[in-house]
Formats: structure tokens, C-alpha cells, sequence
């Protein structure tokens, strides 16, 4: 009941918004509807947000109502209405990556429609398609920010979309998209074009952007052998991705089930890989390769897949980070290894107006808020087919 | 006394053969004083050998007569003068690397002096100052072969100086270079020129070139910043070479008590490690960095000194290969982490013309044969300054 006044109330205000046009949209007393009792802001409209939070280290998702930051000058309020579920939201609310503060609300890969925008916003108006990756802040002042590199910021770091200490957000951290809205600076939120269904955009936010940056700095060439390890969310939007930049993509699966998906996605060969003598074949074969693998594997006998002189790069990040890399592989194999986290805003804007443009969709299921914790066990099962997008009507 | 036989007899011969010019010089009966009972080969003049071998993992080095091969076409035998001592011969010999076969000389940074040439060869003439590294033999057809990366060969793989079976030699495998005699291909012999001592030319033949390889990889530029990680035989050398083209070089110490030599090698400044905080004040300030640590050691603080997409070498082997990287930095640092072997010979040629002529010389101890076991564990110890090299007058 409480939520349909809160949407009934919300659509009010855009309304309101939309008839007296650009200017300082404030939800006004949208905070009255939420359920969290103590804003630890003694700012005016906070505003309202329902949505799935862990509540401790166990990570099952549970409904909570909380509040955000009020709309300030240069931010844009978005009402959310599909937001991915990405292997980072668990490694994160489990404490894999780290101590974390609950309650706390997953979720990057976020795209709604533009419900309030602050007297500054001149990227937004309302009722555009707009969406939030994995970051909300940074310093904006450091080279690095100034280059379009504000995940790598210099001062402040970047500022994670959720569990990230924050002193304008009433919670404390950063809350993310696993909600009903969320308010953010509007340099960091990216626009959706027309053409492209929110669902689909969702996952290119983390998915998308984690996968195309690095295929993008890997500069292969047309027909270049490209192999993608791990054909999960991450893994099958690698192959969509290098295949379209006109690469030989060679995929890595445990999963003898995915075979047909991923020729679907275009991959040229699928080697299912039991053992590492799987690999061997390989040897030496590809220009470059992209691991996704979210969990600490035998790494070496993928990188001797490269040639001489190429490139690995790891996205997949383990728990706590720590792989084992040998030394003996890595003095004969001759391939530089590295590590690649998301991309900067103007490249994440660049990969969602490449993939509307190109039709280049991620494979989704669309589920209940409900469902996320069984989605949640199906991801770490390998059972995803290939990214969970949460319906954020159902929140 | 029989060293004395054989001595008197090899000088013998060596005088006949400077007599009788170039053509097949064979040692007549040498082997008739050699002690190794059950020669594996039934080819006559097989070279009577002495050394210092490893019997057995506990790796205590022990006197040894045993044989060599016969001086082929394409061989020559060289007169071992000066042999170095590298901490891989440790490794090796205990088994830190896998299972060896004993008993085995090590050493793969021989210098000495041509006593006689195959009748094929035209490398070398009797008299000319000669060296041996770390491999010696390859199949010379596959393109890493022509390519003159024979430490790369695609089909046989590189011959090990030490340790590896091979048909041709009496012990069944390849001995190394504590000895006073060696027989290889003339391919895989070095020149050394005139102008350098034999006993500061061996310790090119391994620490030289491992480091020099890596560095000219690295392609920085004059007044680049350069790191350099362990400094022990490798390490001091990769200051010295660095510097000689015109590198900015940082050295990266546990031993306050190398300071004021490493100083002398010519580096900027020493860091020294006692803890990941004291590399906190590099983050990212370096061009490129090499590290010639040899065993495990928590890496990511020092490839985070690198800049992003600058690059970091791990030329030291650690027990097993093994080596742990933490994908949260390398995500971060966006630093190439590469190993690197040795390099192929005409690259070791080039660093011998190199060092030859810039009179870029190791910093070297003389040690008896007798104080070989000595010297091992002053290098374990982290005690040796900088590269022991071995009197083979002494064995
Ligand atoms: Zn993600
Ligand atoms: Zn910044
Ligand atoms: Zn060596
Ligand atoms: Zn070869």
C-alpha cells in the first residue's frame, strides 16, 4: 500500500516537474512515505527508496525502506526501473572483497527514467532514459577525472555506487539499484538512448563497460583471435562485444550446456575445458584474452593461450583479489598480464550508444524482486542464462 | 695429482692443435684419465671432465670427474677459467624447481679460453676467449630458432647448460659450468673480446643478459625512472646496465648494508623495504621496474610503484614458479606484469660487445671451488656481493 502512495505521489511530482520545465526539481516531502526512521540528514527532501539490502554478511536480500540524499543542484533523481544483478553484488555483500556496512542496497547496473533533475543539470531533463554504472562520485578535479578516467581517481577514488561511506547520503554509504530510484550527480549518470529497451541497457553498465574497455585498449585487429574465459554476464557480453569489433572470438566455458548460446552470440569455437589439458591446443594461439572468472582458478595454462608479446587481461575479480600466477609459464609465454576495472564515464557512455546503435543486447532473464536470492545461487551456480535483470516494479 | 695429469695432457693437446691450424681436433684419450667408469656413448675422445656436482637434493656440492662428448664438427672445447655462481644453480639443484637428475654440475656463466675446434667451425679459433650461458643447444629450424630467441624454441624447447638429458653426452644429461671443461655447439657460445676479463665476462652470461633482455624490451627513454627490485647478482647488474642507458634508476633493498654500494652502481636513490609502506611514497612513479627476487614475496606494493600501463618484469624464480598476484591492485595500477628468460644468443653477444666496450663490469668476489657450498648459502643469505665467480683453476 505504502509503495502505491509513494509511485502515485512520485508520478505527481513528475508531472509537477515536467509542466514548470527545467529548473530545481525537489521531490516535495517524498520522505514522508519512507519507512526509515532515523535520516541521519537534517537536509529537506530526502527522498523515499524501497529497496533489497543484505543486512549482514550472510547476504540474503531483503526488503528495506530508505532514504536518499535530496536532489541537489547538479544531480537527477531516477526512478529505476531495471537494475542488473552482477557477480560484484555478491562478492561485495558476502565481505568476500571486504568488511562491509548493513544495511546495504546492491546493484550497478541501473537504468530508469529521469523523474527530477537539479537547477544545474543541462545532460538531463525529465522523462529521459537515463542509467547509473558502478560509480556515483569522484573528485572531478584530479587528471585522471579531467581524462575521463574517474574510476581512477587520484584524490578521493572513486566513489562505488553502493556500500561506499558517503556524508550526503542519510544511510551513511552509497545505496545502489537494487531500488526503487536513486539520486546521483548527473555527470555520472549515462544517457539511454531512445533506441534501446532499459532492460537491455541495464547490464551494459557493468557488463558492457568492464568488457569493452579492455577490448577496446587491447586494439586488436579485424580476424584477430580473441578468447573470452568464463561466459557468464560479464563473459557473454565479451564475446557479443569483440565479435561485432570484427575479432575470431574463441570462448572458455566449464559448462558444457552453453555450447549453442554461445555460438548464438558468435563466438567461432566453443573448447569446453575439464582439465587443463583442454588448453593445450591452444597454446600460443590468440592475440588477446579477457578472463571474467569471478573465483581464484588456474590461471596459467589460459595465459599460455596467448601469443608471444599479447595480452591477458582479468576482470574477474576473486575473493580478496589473490590469484596465483606462475612465474615458469609466464618467462616462456612472454604475455603481459593485467588487471582491468570498468571504464570512465565518456567510455561507458560511448558503450551504450555502440551497443543501442548496434543492437547489441545482453541475453537476459527479467525477475521479481523476490527472486534475488534464488537468482543470487543460480549466478554462483554457473546457472545464469546470462544476467538477471530485477523488474524494479516489483521492489 | 691425476687433475695434474690432466692438465699436462690437455695442454699437450692444446698445443698440438694450435700447431696443426683449424680443421677436427679431437682430444686424443683425454677420457682415458677421466674417472666417470661406464661412459654412456661408445664415440671415442669423449673429454674427461672435473667438477663440482650436486649428488642428490640436499644439494652439498661435491668433487666430481666425469665425461664430456666428443669435440663434434660444430663444437669446441672450451678451457674453463672462470665460472659465476647463480642462485638458480641453488634452486636447481635442490629441487626447487622439480625433480633433477644427479649427479649435476651447475653453472651456466662460463668463461674460458677455446682449446679446440670441430672441423666445421668458424666462430672461434684455438686461443680465442670464449663463454657459455644458460642453454646449449636448440633444433636451430622453427622460427624462434632463426629468430635468434633460441631460449623460445617451439619444437625441442632450449637445452639447458645443466641438467638436461641429452643423448650426446656421456652422463646423460648436460653438465654446467663448475667445471674445468665444457664442449658445446659453437652456436651457443659467446665471444668475448679482448677487452674484458674472463672472470668479469661470466657473470654476463646469466645475470647480464636475464637483465639486459627485459630492460631493452622495456624501451624507456633517457631520464626515464626505472626500478629495480632485489639487488643481488641480477639486481646490481640491471642498476648498472639501466643506467648506462641513461635511466633514472631506483633500487629496492632489504639490506640497509648495500646502500652505499648500489649508490656506487650508480642509482638515484635505495629504498629500503622493511615493509609495504616504505614503497608507499613510489606509488606509481615508475617508468618501468624489474624485479630479480627470487623467491616468493608479496608483490602488488611494488608493481604498484609502476605507472599505469607502464609495465613490471619478474626475472626471479621462486620455488615452484609460484607467485601470488592480487587482482585488486592490478586493476588499479593498470601495470603489464610480464617474466622474462634469460634472452637468445646474439642478444647475450650483445650485452658482452656491450659491456665489453662501456666497461660495464659485475662486482665480483673470487671464491675457491672448495668454497663453493659456502657461497651458496651467502647467497641464500643474501650475503654475496654481488656475484661470486668460481677460480676454475681451483677445481
Ligand atoms: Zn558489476
Ligand atoms: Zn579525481
Ligand atoms: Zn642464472
Ligand atoms: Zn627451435
Amino acid at each position: 500500500m505504502k509503495k502505491k502512495i509513494e509511485t502515485s505521489a512520485r508520478r505527481t511530482f513528475i508531472q509537477q516537474s515536467s509542466a514548470i520545465g527545467a529548473g530545481l526539481f525537489m521531490a516535495p516531502s517524498i520522505s514522508l512515505f519512507g519507512q526509515t526512521s532515523q535520516p541521519k540528514t537534517n537536509m529537506d527532501n530526502t527522498i523515499a527508496s524501497k529497496g533489497y539490502a543484505g543486512k549482514d554478511v550472510n547476504g540474503t536480500m531483503v526488503s528495506w525502506n530508505f532514504e536518499r540524499r535530496s536532489v541537489g543542484d547538479n544531480d537527477i533523481l531516477i526512478d529505476i526501473k531495471f537494475s542488473g544483478i552482477c557477480h560484484s553484488d555478491i562478492h561485495t555483500i558476502k565481505g568476500h572483497w571486504g568488511p562491509q556496512k548493513y544495511p546495504q542496497v546492491p546493484g550497478h547496473e541501473i537504468a530508469g527514467i529521469v523523474s527530477a533533475v537539479g537547477k544545474n543539470v543541462t545532460k538531463f531533463k525529465v522523462g529521459d532514459k537515463a542509467g547509473v554504472g558502478c560509480m556515483v562520485d569522484s573528485c572531478m578535479q584530479c587528471d585522471s577525472c579531467k581524462n575521463g578516467e574517474e574510476h581512477h581517481c587520484e584524490t578521493t577514488g572513486m566513489v562505488g555506487t553502493y556500500g561506499v561511506p558517503q556524508e550526503t547520503s542519510p544511510t551513511g554509504i552509497t545505496q545502489g539499484g537494487y531500488a526503487n530510484n536513486i539520486v546521483v550527480t548527473e555527470h555520472f549518470a549515462i544517457k539511454i538512448p531512445e533506441s534501446i529497451d532499459l532492460k537491455y541497457a541495464a547490464p551494459l553498465l557493468c557488463a558492457g563497460i568492464t568488457t569493452y574497455s579492455p577490448l577496446m585498449k587491447a586494439n586488436f585487429k579485424k580476424g584477430d583471435k580473441v578468447g573470452v574465459v568464463g561466459i557468464g554476464g560479464l563473459g557473454h557480453m565479451a564475446i557479443k562485444l569483440a565479435v561485432s569489433k570484427g575479432a575470431e572470438v574463441y570462448a572458455f566455458t566449464t559448462s558444457p550446456s552453453k555450447i549453442e548460446d554461445i555460438k548464438s552470440f558468435g563466438a567461432k569455437e566453443v573448447i569446453v575445458v575439464n582439465s587443463s589439458k583442454d588448453l593445450t591446443p591452444m597454446k600460443g594461439m590468440l592475440d588477446y584474452m579477457i578472463s571474467t572468472v569471478p573465483y581464484a582458478y588456474e590461471m596459467s595454462p589460459y595465459i599460455d593461450c596467448v601469443k608471444p608479446y599479447g595480452s591477458f587481461t582479468q576482470v574477474g575479480q576473486p575473493v580478496n583479489g589473490e590469484l596465483t600466477i606462475n612465474n615458469f609459464n609466464m618467462i616462456f609465454n612472454r604475455v603481459n598480464f593485467n588487471g582491468s576495472l570498468i571504464g570512465g564515464i565518456p567510455e561507458t557512455q560511448e558503450v551504450m550508444d555502440y551497443c543501442a546503435k548496434n543492437k547489441i543486447y545482453p541475453q537476459i532473464e527479467i525477475i521479481k524482486a523476490e527472486e534475488i536470492n534464488d537468482a543470487w545461487e543460480k549466478v554462483v551456480n554457473k546457472d545464469a542464462r546470462y544476467r538477471y535483470v530485477i523488474d524494479a516494479a516489483t521492489i
